[in-house]
């Protein structure tokens, strides 16, 4: 199993383990906002997924974007592979509103800001408790 | 079958014809850019469409982005769900290079330039002759 890379453990925080991928929220208040980490060995790309697990990924892919639409009550998703800095494969699921700091435009064109420490509990246990874990 | 939004016909030019999705150029020099669009109606998110759908948007990501890898040696692809703006479900596949004008950021923080009319003609033949179409 591939560990999680050093770069995620610092700017994200775990919510779950699904089959394929874990699951963490990224410290960004400006956006709710997770990413899904295949958990295989030097896999940056999609397509080298074999094909069970690109099913496993779209599958989890969905999953995660119901959860983030009904935890955060989404007018919509982003759902992007990116890895131009962080090359190993996640997958970011990003709940949109038409209130949020950058709307309509990508997420990545605003800086982040972390979450408060309380802010940032209460938010790690409200997704938590829609993927059903504790 | 969903027919393709307009503003999807004014920024990007056709490719081919998969058997879920659409594929079309978008009509920026800066990046080679392709879009997937799923051939139903009223889909505005992933997990609308059906299970079997949902197997065949992965693959046929993969697919896009096999071809594009290849057409344009990418160093790596951005594959992207927005949606915020055009809400007919669309997936954006970019082949993305060191040296492209954004790198390592998101291509979202540059202004698109349109190609010349002979480097959209030979850009088209060229993704056209990794699609196996002409």
């Amino acid at each position: 199993m591939q560990k999680v890379s050093k770069s995620f453990l610092k700017d994200s925080h775990y919510i779950t383990e699904l089959e394929l991928c874990s699951v963490r929220l990224i410290d960004n208040f400006r956006f709710p906002w997770i990413i899904l980490i295949p958990k295989r060995k030097k896999v940056t790309e999609i397509f080298q997924l074999n094909k069970n697990d690109q099913t496993l990924l779209i599958k989890e892919i969905v999953y995660a974007s119901k959860v983030m639409k009904k935890t955060f009550k989404a007018f919509n998703l982003n759902i992007e592979k990116i890895g131009n800095i962080v090359s190993q494969l996640h997958i970011h699921v990003i709940a949109r509103s038409k209130k949020d700091l950058s709307w309509p435009l990508s997420v990545w064109v605003v800086k982040k800001k972390n979450y408060s420490k309380q802010t940032l509990k209460k938010t790690i246990v409200k997704i938590k408790k829609n993927f059903s874990v504790s």
